[in-house]
């Protein structure tokens, strides 16, 4: 089993995180060495810069947090993060036309950026908004995002009133089976949501408070 | 003064909505004759065809609801949407810039989106998210939105936790006099509240209750 502190991508999403957030950001995920930090496309590049000398990895959101922008601007903002240093993609799949039945839509919204990330050695977690969708329309998300040659499928932005639920963590892994990984995200805030995430079948969490949860993993673990 | 239902972007940004829900609100938008209707992105053409052959704009939101894609980000969506159809730009600030005082990333980020509307001459509104800002930073927003060549200036997105508040909008009027109209949008349900915003200084309401409103308004008129 990977170390525990591997399991974070270490996430500030929110509107008025400055500059300065993100450089503290990236300096509490080189303390803990997390997997990647999680941020907005604009501080994609001064991310990628703190982190330049350690192997803590950049994760940039796409379509974020309503994945209703156009697929061409989906595969623009992908290649303007990659450009800029981001090495996993996390994009929002389009909700509209997955609950629609627009199923080859939904497709090639993901496989445009799934490609475009290709070019630059990028991983691409779809972000699937589990508190929108019915247990048949999370099943139906990740057979599409696999189909669409996605490496991760995640719950939740954070932003849709809901976040990460065992429940939909287990449905996600019976769905995918080994083809895609998963990322457990939105509202999660303690090591016991953590070990309940991870038993449920989570290979990643998406946390704001991954400090606190790695000190509360450390208190118990020593 | 202007009809009260050309004060109206009528506006469905939820991303849960449908290519039906679209459709809907653009044959509502034209029954009422409302001033626009106002998409996400992956919707805009599919709006500007149904309203090709009515006088209803189509609003396009840009960097939304967070603000925070990269400015080289913010112009090619502006691009995609304005080539898809869209006359109007609703787009979001950069919060954290503007809290940092980084003003003129705040004023880039803004003049980019503004010089590639004007190739398709589109107007663009700055949302400054208002619930976000005191009011010496809703100053200084509506002064970079001024000097970056926006024609409006927008309280809110709807997805910040609040909206529409009259002292903002008189707030905001106090600062850009005639040099921006000033949109008022997020949580405005009623017609009482339209008073209100329109009585602060609102030149321009965006709502998704605009037919409840209407109906309202026309019972309290005829």
């Amino acid at each position: 089993m990977k170390p525990f502190n591997k399991y974070f991508d270490h996430t500030c999403l929110k509107p008025e995180a400055t500059s300065s957030d993100i450089k503290k950001l990236c300096a509490e995920a080189r303390k803990h060495d997390f997997y990647s930090v999680c941020v907005n496309g604009c501080y994609v590049k001064l991310a990628a810069g703190e982190l330049s000398d350690s192997d803590v990895k950049v994760a940039a959101v796409i379509g974020f947090p309503l994945g209703a922008v156009s697929p061409e601007v989906k595969v623009l903002e992908t290649n303007d993060c990659c450009a800029n240093g981001a090495s996993e993609i996390d994009m929002v799949i389009n909700v509209g036309a997955l609950k629609e039945g627009r199923y080859d839509y939904v497709i090639d919204d993901i496989a445009g950026v799934v490609s475009c990330a290709d070019d630059y050695d990028a991983i691409v977690k779809v972000i699937i908004e589990t508190c929108l969708l019915t247990d048949d329309e999370i099943i139906k998300a990740c057979e599409l995002s696999v189909s669409a040659g996605a490496e991760f499928v995640k719950t939740s932005t954070g932003f849709a009133g809901g976040g990460a639920e065992a429940r939909h963590i287990e449905l996600m892994r019976r769905t995918v089976g080994n083809l895609a990984q998963i990322k457990a995200s939105g509202g999660i805030r303690s090591y016991a949501a953590c070990k309940e995430m991870i038993a449920a079948g989570a290979d990643r969490i998406g946390a704001s408070a991954s400090v606190q949860i790695m000190e509360e993993y450390l208190k118990e673990n020593l």
